[in-house]
């Protein structure tokens, strides 16, 4: 009779272990951090003693669930912003407050936070991706959880490295801190093909065969990450990961998502011996698409479940994951027995353990394996009743029916987490508490970044110039031919001439429409009629009337322009304007200088909404009263020049002759 | 100051009235079943008083959530058979478990089991489809819950009535019964068009409307009713449920599922004021589809969001159904800006109310409205932090993060039903003791049932015959030529000719294949050579040589023949063969009198497996051993007028001839 630490004792023991061995009144015994028997109560009973026999009678007994893919310190970001297009929740929300918050403390907390929600949810490993991951490996550790812990790498700035160079040293750094650890596998994440480049990844693959370390990294989540790649590399994701320039596969390498990845692809992840974590939640939230994960499986590449980062989930529940999984994939193939409960079990088990290169280590119930187990109530209302005919009939139990507030008693690597509920290595209340303090500094933040539309502005760009004072007058005209008549004055130069045609989109933030943000996009035309170039900008103005004089006008505008890095539609989306106008024009636009001085004289026929006649504008910036009354003089010349009559002048802005186009919301 | 019941104190108050208003530190009052007061805590308090001041402080006050689509007793079948397409799941197990098990007790315990479920997770009304229906009202008014609970029509037999004639009967008493009770509405329910005829729907129409009840219908769950709605009427189902023949929407129709319907369908219910309940779990499950939720918003349908029964979900969580219909919807649109939580929530609280056609009564939290009100905790580590830059963050943290556990108090019609997770009108214990006892009962049923081939195919089919002996001799032969030699002969006289072509699917279940089930389909073939007529039929036999004569054999064979009434994948998936085997032949078959006495010639060519030559057998039934020994002398006969040679009998069975085909498992 030989002494254990613990035997959990009676219940159905769960293995999956490759027999998928059941054990209907099981029992296993646990010393110090390893599963020394697995097997009826009887059995167990005769040959091991404890002085913690803990009765399971009426539970289930299995390995701890494994969580492979998630960034556990955005507990802290927690409906931050939803319901988003991917662009706008990430560049618009989540990455300005992470400049702003993401600190060593923040990803310590965070993970805590996350540690008592997995342990509560009954996840003993998990593969995280973040920045500062020295911090999340000790917290994790501190909470007694088992992680693949990967340090995160881009080609841009991070919260935690100011180049990828710096991020390849604290890497380094980790990596050597942390490697040989009861509970941590420190691993390189580079976090995206389209965030890296290939040197960069490259690097990243070579550090991590240096250490014999895995390497994790986010693999074709959507359709344009596929669609830019086929277009900037000629290559798939998986392929262009495999190709010569990367070679990532040489690492012990866990995919993220692999949701737009073709047979062929997974032929290469299965032949490198490369491992996918299949993430369905924020997959269906960020409407990025359903992995084929049968198809995967097909090709006997290892696949585990994920729950992403609780910022696009928005939580870390391994149940509604593997449930999602099993019956997502159905509707997938068209086939209700596709990923039937068992597997699904499997991959959030056995095979999620060797999708993070750990299945030597944990993922079911075998004598030697570490003491990973999780004990979940089979007596609830939501769990009944429980048909026997079919021993199998458990997983299907477990999978369809089954909730993480089921999960009573949690050990990792030996260690009680929980008890009957109780979390035994972390202070939840304070956790809670912490988190309400840092919930309320985001929230400031956030506040006084929305006061504004130009501190919105402000977050996403990067911008060029402040303000200007403009002296502007416009006048419609009968027939361009008359300009001649100033472009060939003796007063006039011509400087430079250009042709546009401009497509503006103008975001209106109150019924007055003072407040304005502008996307146009400028197409350049040549000689020949074709477009020569395009560029895309954003002005944000508050046009005041500062002054009229006898036709012109003197303009001051508070005026913010910045490039206009993404769609329009990001910008729709981001400033939610209160109305919204279009406007396309053809636009031949003169640098001239008149008695010396400079000015911009346009001729504008308006497109779309069409406007019938032509249009003029006369325009200078100006610095002071006294230039801008000079300039007002000159143009009033100009204005004589080309004949204009007091009549023909138009004091409207071009987007006040347009009605509103529909807008989200409207 | 006005005294009442129960003054619900601080916390957030969540309306999902028409303007969504919130209140952040707010209260509600309740009088007898009535909502009397919803507000800011300091204006209620200051206008009533109560004995039973409940704080919330921490927590969200919601009305309680609506399950628009359910079959509630089907608790008592949760788990019984999962990971099967939908036929083999309804036809081969949940009906005969049901034709065997369903009465008004199962009904009655069921149900109770249904409403604990539902009170944990916050549900407070619900609409039903089942059996025996004054049970499923008696034990949902006992529990507190309310209910539209629709008796369930069919064509053929049910559980509680021989012919639809008698489910006409049991609907109207049912609902004269129960018609005015303050939790029941009583509803017709046909239970969908592919189960009934024009004719009974309309009945079920007729009765709806003359008592001004509502309507359930399971309508276009699948792809396949839809395609066989229109091969058999020409119409989608919507459609044919308008047209003149069943005119269905003139009652106050809840139409469940409607994954396959077209736009002008959702005119139609838009027009008809006919409802939907959308059931993302079960639909996915089942493989049938993902309905098209955000489409039928657009097009101003009410919809609702169900469950479904707990033997195809495996739960009545609405917190995971309404999770999963905001995520799923917006991978189906490719937009994650659709379906936001805001609008998720609404369709299990209000517009789930007024899917029910309970809009006036119950769904939000407003003054004169019925107290169904339940409170959720918000201070758990699966939900924090909580940030309220934005109030509308609200719906997000319910939707996207809290849990059906999370639910703490649940009130209907102003009752307490639960309070601190303790359940106030079921005894949750003895209800699971009985239901272990009726899982034994149906684990002892379904064991007898699995334990032979046959009793497996009794269960699904009508048979029509039981056993017979045969005396049998088969040979090859060069050329066809040969055998006018006994149609010629004097001896003989040809009653019938048939000419088939036969598909065979054997389904073998040991190795050595003495029990089998034969799947075969005959294709009659006219004198064009084209398909005249087929038939499908299924044969189970456990052939044994009874002796052996001269060189014909005696074969007595355990033969049960029923029609084939479903595809062969259904009886494939169905009977899990260990080895599968497929057979097509050209057959011409003789009916012939020899001697005067009937005989079978069949001259057979093995198309696929293609096996060289040509066969023939001569066969015939026989009752005695002493007229079979008379026929197989006349067999022997027959072979020497055929001059066939001993060594061109063969003794093998064609389907000895061919080799398994993979099947699923293999």
């Amino acid at each position: 009779m030989q002494a254990v630490d613990t035997i959990l004792s009676g219940g159905v023991v769960v293995t999956m272990d490759k027999q998928f061995e059941l054990f209907q009144d099981g029992a296993i015994a646990i010393h110090a951090d390893k599963i020394v028997a697995v097997g009826t109560k009887d059995d167990v009973l005769a040959a091991y003693s404890s002085k913690n026999v803990v009765d399971c009678g009426g539970k289930y007994i299995l390995p701890g669930l494994v969580n492979a893919h998630t960034h556990v310190p955005m507990t802290l970001l927690r409906g931050l912003a939803d319901d988003l297009r991917l662009d706008v929740w990430l560049i618009g929300y989540v990455m300005p407050v992470e400049r702003e918050f993401v600190t060593p403390e923040f990803c310590r907390l965070g993970t805590q936070i996350a540690c008592a929600e997995m342990i509560r949810s009954g996840v003993t490993s998990f593969a995280d991706m973040y920045y500062f991951e020295s911090e999340i490996a000790q917290a994790t550790a501190d909470a007694g959880l088992r992680g693949v812990l990967g340090q995160s790498i881009l080609k841009f700035p991070a919260p935690d490295a100011d180049t990828y160079e710096d991020s390849l040293d604290y890497t380094r750094r980790f990596i050597e801190r942390w490697k040989g650890h009861p509970l941590i596998t420190p691993a390189v994440a580079p976090h995206a093909p389209y965030t890296n480049t290939d040197d960069t990844m490259r690097l990243c693959a070579d550090l991590a065969v240096e250490y014999d370390v895995p390497l994790l990294i986010h693999i074709a989540e959507t359709a344009n990450e596929v669609d830019d790649s086929i277009e900037e590399f000629g290559l798939r994701v998986v392929e262009r990961m495999d190709g010569s320039s990367v070679q990532l596969f040489r690492a012990k390498t866990l995919c993220a998502h692999c949701v737009h990845i073709k047979p062929f692809e997974m032929r290469i992840l299965h032949d490198r011996k490369a491992t996918v974590a299949h993430c369905p939640s924020s997959n269906l939230k960020l409407a990025s698409g359903i992995a084929p994960v049968a198809q995967m499986l097909k090709h006997d590449v290892t696949v585990g479940i994920g729950t992403d980062g609780p910022a696009s989930n928005n939580d870390l529940d391994m149940f509604e994951e593997i449930h999602l999984a099993a019956i997502l994939a159905k509707t997938q193939a068209n086939d209700p027995t596709t990923l039937p409960a068992r597997q699904a079990l499997l991959m959030a088990t056995r095979q999620g353990a060797e999708a993070l290169f750990l299945g030597d280590k944990t993922g079911s119930l075998e004598v030697g394996k570490l003491a990973d187990v999780i004990v979940i109530d089979a007596n609830v209302a939501h769990n009944m009743p429980q048909f026997n005919r079919d021993p199998e009939a458990v997983y299907s139990r477990i999978v369809y029916a089954a909730k993480s507030s089921d999960v009573r008693h949690v050990l990792c690597n030996g260690r009680w987490l929980m008890r009957d509920r109780e979390l035994l290595t972390l202070d939840e209340a304070s956790l809670l508490e912490e988190a309400r303090a840092y919930a309320l500094q985001v929230d400031t933040f956030m506040r006084a970044r929305e006061e504004s539309v130009l501190s919105k502005l402000v977050a996403v760009s990067e911008l060029e110039q402040a303000e200007s004072y403009e002296v502007q007058v416009k006048a419609r005209i009968a027939d361009e031919v008359i300009i001649d008549k100033l472009l060939k004055h003796p007063d006039t130069q011509i400087i430079r001439f250009n042709h546009y045609r401009q497509y503006d989109s103008y975001f209106l933030f109150d019924d007055e429409g003072r407040e304005r943000v502008r996307y146009r996009e400028d197409d350049k035309i040549d000689d020949h009629g074709e477009v020569e170039s395009v560029r895309s900008r954003l002005t944000y103005s508050v046009p005041t009337t500062e002054r009229e004089f006898d036709q012109a006008v003197l303009l001051f505008r508070s005026r913010f322009i910045a490039d206009a890095t993404r769609p329009v539609r990001f910008y729709r989306e981001y400033f939610q304007p209160l109305h919204e106008r279009q406007l396309e024009k053809d636009r031949r636009r003169w640098h001239i200088l008149f008695q010396g001085v400079l000015y911009y004289l346009n001729l504008d026929q308006l497109l779309k909404p069409q406007v019938d006649g032509l249009f003029i504008e006369l325009k200078s910036r100006t610095y002071s009263m006294k230039d801008a009354d000079v300039k007002a003089q000159r143009v009033q010349e100009m204005l004589e020049i080309l004949g204009i009559q007091p009549g023909d002048i138009i004091h409207r802005h071009y987007i006040e002759m347009v009605k509103d186009t529909a807008v989200a919301g409207d």
